[in-house]
């Protein structure tokens, strides 16, 4: 059974837009690193908040994908816009449409 | 843009993998109804709660799919095992690998 993360994260005020693009910017390199479904989205119920939705081959895939240097640059480029809260959930997926 | 929804929902004890298997059952005719993605996740560190993840063409095409007989059926069968704890978070897509 394939891996999930589901994920939230908080920007500072005003800069939920520009992490989202960082987010958004290294989509094509995922399905090579075993991920199967990366899904972003927002809120007008919470401005600041950005929903990650992912779906990987293995807890080990998402792990190593962490490790990639386009991975740590990303996150690099985001953690100056980010409040340090995150909230994580791990979800073995039982199955669906994807 | 398309419109998500992140769900979970809280079994009666020991009835979550037959509830799963009723949201599963449908998913067949999920994206003549306009739905993108449906994914089914469970964890072991909540064994009575399931997390539904979904992208729908809009708003309005998920809340017709609550209205098809085969959706209420299935939301009848899995009735008397939910505790009626629902969470739900609408969500705008912004982009990602699907």
């Amino acid at each position: 059974m394939s891996y999930g993360y589901l994920a939230t994260i908080r920007t500072k005020e005003g800069h939920r837009d520009e992490v989202v693009e960082i987010l958004l910017s290294g989509v094509d390199g995922l399905r090579a690193a075993g991920c199967r479904l990366y899904v972003v989205g927002v809120s007008e119920t919470e401005p600041d908040l950005i929903w990650v939705n992912e779906v990987w081959d293995s807890r080990d895939h998402h792990a190593a994908s962490l490790q990639l240097s386009e991975t740590r640059a990303a996150i690099a480029r985001a953690m100056p816009m980010l409040t340090g809260e995150f909230t994580g959930q791990e979800l073995t997926i039982a199955g669906g449409l994807m």
